[in-house]
């Protein structure tokens, strides 16, 4: 048994600056911009507060700006695989973290269950 | 005075397939695939429950597949404005809402206010 979430959506921004970056997410959003003490502060700014602990992170990336969304898990391989079976492909490992991509062609990111409350909202599978 | 706040996150797909678009999204995250009463069965499946009343949406399209997410408000002109001003660009109005391109990039819509309680939860621009 493992379980797995909707953890939250990142908004990849190819962009030399976060700052001016998540300026503007997070007045267009309305959301506060805050420095993630674990996160590398150059590369990411959290918008809070995320609707029902949904995580919305902005990141600078070097890829094309897009939006991807995050599976967070307490078992990183056993989701990739239960992901794989629906058709989904892993594209690479990076740090903890894998990045797939869907059957509809979007990227997501396969990451460590890091949110409150994960072990109750998480869904379980067996 | 005008309100507005992130509404949701829609799943583009370039599919043929609605239901087997629908059908990946709602196993991967764990979420019940509906059809909605108010839209085209044939475009779009919302995915339930979204956490914190946060609409997600699986659509069907015909640009490249991706991750867009959608801002509500009470005046979608003034609204408009505002991120104008904030460096987003208008790019084509579709029925009542707006599509627009970030200056990072990412393509996004303004559409008219449908969450619950959104007088009470929206940001106010004065």
């Amino acid at each position: 048994m493992h379980r797995s979430q909707l953890a939250g959506f990142i908004i990849d921004c190819r962009t030399g600056d976060i700052g001016e970056a998540a300026e503007f997410w997070s007045s267009a959003l309305g959301l506060s911009s805050v420095a993630d003490p674990r996160s590398d502060a150059t590369r990411y700014r959290r918008l809070e507060p995320g609707p029902g602990g949904l995580e919305l992170e902005v990141q600078r990336v070097d890829h094309e700006s897009r939006v991807h969304l995050d599976i967070e898990t307490d078992n990183v391989e056993a989701e990739v695989g239960r992901l794989e079976a629906l058709g989904a492909k892993r594209v690479e490992s990076v740090h903890s973290w894998v990045v797939m991509e869907a059957p509809t062609g979007q990227r997501f990111c396969v990451v460590r269950a890091f949110s409150k409350g994960f072990d109750d909202s998480a869904r379980r599978w067996e």
